[in-house]
């Protein structure tokens, strides 16, 4: 290596260093979340636990919902069902999915989360695109089967079958409760 | 009135004002609630909305979880439909009380805060309360058509008709949405 690339060699140590505590504050940010509540996602709280100073926090990251954003990058992309062409399967599968997603990654927290962050206008954004974009399978299936009012509504059936029992009772669904909603809702398909 | 009962007219005096403290600091804890999101909800906001002062507040609300269980008591009876003992009639126009209770009361922002809560035990207990008590109506009318794993699919499917839209979009269904719910759910009633 040449002089002339020490200042750049400086750089990247420092751009690994910076890569590496967005990913410690990330991960540390959505498990304060998912663990403690939204309540508990301050820039002391997440310092603490991830180890790093509340100025290097507020110097990336000066708002609290520049933490809650980085604390839902932390989510990656939840898994989802591998479709097979047949509409059951795919219902009954996805919806195995977000129960799992419930489970492994506390998905109700986030969800609760992201309705209270709602009030700022940014966090409403970020919000919309990842619940549009947790709804893309589920909306594909149904699109085979209905259209205009009945296909909204049976896409917020089908979600409330899992959302609903974890969001208000901290419960998820059995297999026979969630393959008797995938029933119920495919007895009306056209 | 005897000199005697003058301690006792002191201390009604007292209580009057202590139940007038406690609705003001309940109406306004629930008004930063539904406005602000469930992180607002300190005791310095309360203070500062309410005109009284942080001592007092924390004098007779120690813990914030005190405060939020005083937002709650504000919330009241939420409205519910009429029965009528057409089950159609009854399913749609509790579908609707519960889009009016969203669409008033934010009733969406106290699920989603109750949620976030739900890390603590006692507020774990209240939000399965409120929850059981909310969807009462709408078991009642489903356990005439319904029973077992169909019966609890039934009633978080209704339920995520309008919970889904407004806890993650926040939107409320349409009347033609909440009558392609009901409709799909009775097709399969026995």
């Amino acid at each position: 290596m040449t002089p002339g690339h020490g200042p750049r060699a400086g750089e990247a140590g420092e751009d690994a260093r910076i890569v590496r505590t967005r990913a410690d504050v990330a991960r540390t940010a959505f498990d304060v979340l998912v663990r403690e509540g939204s309540d508990a996602l301050t820039h002391a709280r997440v310092a603490e636990r991830a180890g790093y100073s509340k100025t290097t926090l507020y110097k990336h990251w000066p708002s609290r919902f520049d933490l809650a954003a980085t604390a839902l990058e932390a989510l990656g992309d939840v898994a989802h069902h591998e479709p097979t062409g047949d509409i059951r399967t795919d219902l009954v599968g996805e919806l195995k999915a977000f129960r799992r997603a419930v489970l492994d990654h506390r998905l109700d927290q986030v969800l609760s989360a992201m309705a209270q962050w709602a009030t700022d206008e940014t966090m409403r954004q970020v919000r919309n695109k990842i619940n549009t974009d947790g709804q893309r399978p589920i909306r594909a299936v149904l699109e085979e089967a209905f259209e205009g009012a009945e296909l909204e509504a049976a896409i917020s059936m089908l979600a409330g079958v899992v959302a609903c029992p974890s969001l208000m009772f901290g419960t998820v669904p059995d297999d026979d409760v969630i393959e008797a909603a995938v029933d119920i809702v495919l007895h009306s398909a056209g």
